[in-house]
């Protein structure tokens, strides 16, 4: 290894490559990748990600090592950016060896982020289904993650209806648009209230700070509910008594009960996600609440995706080169190579 | 502001930037910086790093924030990498707006760090400084730091005679080499117990786990000890009695605990740099320790200085263009821009 040789992967590069392999394959990549290492669980160091609040948001990093590799994101989340022309999330991410600590690559994770939570729950659903050809699906929320969790639920779990609503037209416009080549039906709907008793999958994909009131009606099949992200402090997406009727899927404890929606209920059973995923624990009712606010574990499994990516072409010399490693101060003497 | 517009500032920019400007005034521009940073201490949230161990060394997260800017570094320390030709320490950064969360720059931090250390130690020594034309100096550590510490010291109190020491003649060769077109006098010393008594800045720049025999001869004048680094967990340059008998200056107290040469010891006094800094605090006595580990606001310091050099420049694409901040999903269908 020469040391020099950092991958810097921007955003025009990630996408291309992205373009390249096809979403479908990232999506099946990504899930296998992440399940390999919520295999191995124990074999990381984990800690709740390290937060700086400011009035209009957060910033956030999210650092986590095994023996072999150390990886962290940095990642905000600023609801009012949009409209300044500015993303809501923007993230980048480092691949590191563990072993000379030097890192391996750099790369915008902004779509990245988005897609690695997309896989992440589809991957708890793959763990969880109940069989059956098709799955019909209710999302409530249609921003800048919506497609993402639509897409990817279906490249794991063929979609037969998909019933979607948001409280701004235009983002309901966006969303049908994005998804009109996709083989499944969309269905419009005017509310949580209008979510078909027979939806397997409900996602909530907004940003409220007040409990909607999703009201679960009876059916006699297994339902989940993935409520996604961790995004801003006072976030409260599912009312108390539905948490409380159901058993709540976590990545890591103490994060989420700082972030998720068990902040403010006690779910009737809590299991972590690697437990889900080792089979290591039964789901003691129908009703499932995958409370997904994204841990670091995941963003390591999308930095080591993209490192076989993109391992065939040349690197960067964004550390440059010493001829001297002990001689650092040569390079101010000599000026650069 | 254009929020793709993020500066990737590679260790060829960095060097040829510092190449550009002369490092005498980099050094001065980052002193004057960082006690403008230290003076304004209780506007930043402060933090421990965040370390990740291997058995070969140590990777770390910095971060830091006040209300206008979001700073943190990576950093690791692999005291073994150099038999690998791997530098033993390789840093980047990155500098954020707290208001919107979006990265300003993202830079390569190797030179960087060395500078900004080695400029901390000569802001200290401003601080504490017994008026005089000329000072005399000992190293006793001719590694990659070594240069940059006596280069800042001069910059800030010309120097008379260096005296320098180094287990390894090789490193005491390229000391000497870097420095030979510099005004003051060279004098290689066989050891701690050469260093004459009227030194009045002695530096310790070593990766020692057991403390050296430094002894302080008795002189009439105030005698300041910099001891370099807090890279290893259990490093230790210093004795016992010596700190025992100091005023040790640290950076922030609850990292310098864990990290420092007080981990061991109970010095006679301490006293934070940002109250010395600020005048705050008076010295007890005239043998005074500057343990210095690095800490966080440094490198925002670095950071925010780095800033204004690029400024003039054209940003990067790094994190992409988006039409609509609201519609990430139409870069997997359009392709990119």
């Amino acid at each position: 290894m020469k040391w020099s040789m950092t991958y810097i992967l921007s955003h025009d590069m990630v996408t291309n490559m992205i373009h390249q392999i096809g979403l479908k394959t990232v999506y099946r990549q990504l899930v296998r990748q992440m399940k390999l290492d919520y295999m191995h669980w124990h074999d990381f160091h984990h800690q709740s990600r390290i937060s700086a609040e400011s009035p209009n948001g957060v910033i956030e990093l999210m650092p986590i090592h095994n023996q072999q590799h150390y990886a962290f994101k940095y990642v905000n989340g600023h609801p009012s950016n949009p409209s300044r022309q500015l993303p809501s999330v923007c993230a980048f991410g480092c691949l590191s060896d563990m072993d000379s600590g030097i890192p391996v690559l750099i790369a915008d994770m902004t779509l990245l982020t988005a897609i690695r939570t997309a896989a992440c729950a589809a991957m708890v659903y793959d763990c969880i289904r109940y069989p059956q050809d098709t799955i019909d699906i209710a999302i409530i929320g249609t921003g800048a993650q919506s497609e993402f969790q639509i897409t990817a639920m279906h490249e794991m779990h063929p979609i037969g209806t998909c019933y979607y609503y948001d409280i701004d037209d235009h983002a309901m416009q966006k969303f049908s648009d994005n998804l009109s080549e996709y083989p499944f039906n969309l269905q419009a709907i005017n509310g949580v209230a209008d979510i078909p008793s027979a939806c397997d999958v409900i996602i909530t994909a907004t940003s409220c700070l007040t409990p909607s009131a999703l009201a679960i009606k009876q059916s006699n099949r297994r339902k989940i509910i993935i409520a996604i992200g961790g995004d801003a402090p006072n976030k409260q997406e599912l009312n108390r008594t539905l948490i409380e009727n159901s058993t709540v899927i976590v990545e890591y404890l103490a994060q989420t009960k700082r972030e998720g929606e068990i902040k403010s209920a006690n779910p009737k059973q809590i299991i972590t996600l690697h437990e889900l995923v080792q089979s290591k624990q039964t789901l003691s009712n129908d009703l499932i609440v995958f409370d997904s606010v994204g841990f670091a574990i995941e963003d390591y499994s999308t930095l080591v995706m993209c490192q076989g990516w993109f391992e065939s072409l040349p690197p960067h010399e964004f550390f440059g080169v010493l001829d001297d490693p002990k001689n650092l101060f040569s390079q101010i003497i000599q000026g650069t190579p």
